[in-house]
């Protein structure tokens, strides 16, 4: 038999459709693509291997069973295995992996468990296609609104309803997989950090505590269009110089909050749209995209609180009109604190280090938080690469996340004993 | 006999095509179109109402004559007859349709002259269509540039090329219009102001010093596009929140200079560039547009040496990379001072209160410079307002110009007693 590193790299490649997991140009399984479709398949292959029993529900996740006989519950694990465009190997695969992984595990030393264990491929993680992210995960959430995703488009002008039932979809049922076909008592899901807190730590191990979901929001700088050569500077109403003065605030007063608070609010202007943009017209109005992130509600709430008092200042100095608009604005997601003295208390009895930390990033796991006890643990990504051909995280981390998830579910019997 | 008022308002509005001056869709004559063809076609008619010989030269100009026995020398005067879309109804036109009421004004008295009188309409002054200004006087100047030019293209995918042939211009052959079909000794422009100095201050008339042409460059911050969410403020090298320190940089030095110089520099980032433009993404690279102008080359280096040292020690702090690009510098143009001089004792002659000022927009004036004596003079725009529907110079304005260009000509001849 395969040592478990063995697998666990088999596995990998399987999932990834590959003979190395470092290509050049990386891994494209964009959403409910063919390529996406291949990776599905090789995991119900990978898992009936196992001796689990596969089903996929209406809108495409795959869900595997182990039973156990006489189990008191079921513990579920999983991630997803689409990739943004020349993505890397180990976004949402090292999750699906470990789990099989550890199933595989189980086997070969012939535990006896008193759990069910369930692997779920979450379907459609990644934004890049649709511009909607973790699919399958708000379908088992019950968090679909089918009004609004019937206006997406990918960028050949494909809706997502005609690539969900090019897939085998059906849009108008799809919403069915809220009833799971297995019952499950907790969630529990393994993710490449992504981030630099543990890499550059050397900590094999993060608990993720919650996950900054972003608030997205527009400011809109109406200056005045002019000439710039016949408009004195002092006459100006430069709304893109009025910008300037926003992207700065926003940067500092983030940069302040994190410096407290280690690391627990990001904001971004990350899009910015000049009206007109022309080489000699003065900018007259200026759309700002900004990208607002925190685990805890109560600092995005403060930030947006002290911006808005600044902008409220500025416009009246500046004697423009400056507006905003709140366009995305997702609860950040606290995570089950038992499951976290748990995961804490297995790293402590594997004498694995480990850091409590919140997640930057939208998971899938917030999306099952809204439904189920649940939990995520983060292995290291080398040098933070992610969405990218160098994304990088060798074995032993994903390794050492199998021997997590094992200590967890015995740590449960014990905690029952 | 028509009074000159009158006949100068029939000739704008006849250049106009119109029956009023002030249209809520503005005027709309493109470069090399049908309707600035029917503007030059209407130039022709009334030249030769005014006993005018008249020329087309190889690139589209129109040249009207009008010869005095025993002339000494060649006076010329003239403007631009297209507008940008929407445009208004005096930019251009009312230095064409002054020049002719000059002559028409010099005839009706009866005046003898000792010097011809040259008009000229030139072709495509706006750059509108093509991004390409004052083709018409570049041409007469031998600024002409055809293997740039050539990779011109309109909005509607027309090449400057086929345009120009369409028109009925060899592509071949325009150039030749250097070789202009009447000698001439020196050059007036006579324009509206389109800027704020003249009307605010109610003054009717502004005898220009120099024109300010533009230098156009391009910075480039290269900074680290990274997760938006993931990436805590203190890891990040927002190539945005740089340009941010960059765009109030320009803003600040350009607004001290204009504050100690009265106006004579402008400073700025009209366009702007991100990559990647997405809302979960830190800007990595930014590329930021500058238009900077002054009639004082000095200023310009100046300016220039500044933001060159700034850029240096942002980005030694800032541990980025930030290139500069120039992609237009063309030299500031200093008017004629003799005809200035000879303009302000004409002034004073008449009683007319002037401002002796720069340009900060471009003229066909700043072309013939290279080439002739070259004077330019404005006449007010009221609140400023051009490149619009709504841009207005009362008639009146225009008189007083046609009045002092007429006194010119008389001071000359004294000058020469």
């Amino acid at each position: 038999m395969l040592r478990l590193s063995e697998w666990l790299e088999d596995a990998l490649l399987r999932l990834n459709q590959t003979n190395s997991l470092q290509r050049k140009e990386g891994f494209t399984r964009l959403c409910f693509s063919e390529d996406e479709r291949k990776s599905h398949k090789e995991f119900r292959r990978l898992a009936k291997s196992l001796h689990m029993e596969t089903r996929e529900d209406e809108v495409g996740n795959q869900w595997a069973l182990l039973k156990s006989p006489g189990a008191k519950r079921t513990i579920a694990f999983g991630s997803h295995l689409d990739t943004v465009i020349h993505g890397g190997a180990f976004d949402g695969v090292a999750g699906v992996a470990a789990a099989l992984a550890l199933v595989y595990k189980l086997q070969k030393n012939q535990n006896q468990l008193n759990c069910n264990i369930v692997i779920i491929a979450f379907i459609s993680e990644e934004s890049a296609r649709f511009g909607l992210s973790t699919i399958g995960s708000k379908t088992i959430a019950g968090r679909v609104d089918k009004k609004k995703w019937e206006k997406l488009y990918d960028d050949q002008g494909i809706s997502i309803k005609e690539a969900m039932e090019a897939y085998g979809i059906s849009w108008g049922t799809f919403d069915q997989a809220y009833d799971i076909p297995y019952k499950i008592d907790e969630f529990i899901e393994l993710h490449i950090e992504q981030g630099t807190q543990l890499y550059k730590r050397n900590l094999p191990i993060g608990i993720v505590k919650g996950i900054a979901t972003p608030k997205r929001f527009k400011l809109t700088v109406k200056g005045q269009a002019n000439h710039t050569g016949t408009t004195s500077m002092k006459e100006r109403k430069d709304a893109l110089v009025i910008s300037a003065t926003l992207i700065q605030f926003i940067e500092e007063r983030a940069r302040k909050a994190d410096l407290r608070n280690m690391g627990e609010i990001v904001a971004t202007v990350s899009k910015i749209n000049l009206s007109p943009s022309a080489i000699n017209v003065i900018p007259g109005k200026v759309e700002l995209f900004v990208d607002l992130r925190s685990a805890d509600e109560s600092l995005k709430d403060a930030f947006m609180k002290d911006l808005l008092a600044y902008i409220e200042g500025l416009s009246r100095e500046k004697k423009v009109v400056i507006e905003h608009q709140v366009f995305v604005d997702e609860e950040a997601v606290t995570l089950d604190e038992d499951i976290q003295k748990r995961l804490k208390a297995s790293c402590e009895e594997l004498g694995l280090a480990f850091l409590e930390l919140n997640s930057g990033a939208g998971h899938d796991a917030m999306n099952m938080a809204k439904r189920f006890r649940t939990g995520m643990i983060f292995v290291p990504s080398v040098d933070r690469i992610s969405h990218h051909p160098e994304e990088y995280t060798p074995l032993l981390f994903i390794e050492q996340g199998v021997l997590l998830l094992e200590r967890y579910l015995r740590q449960i019997e014990e905690d029952e004993e």
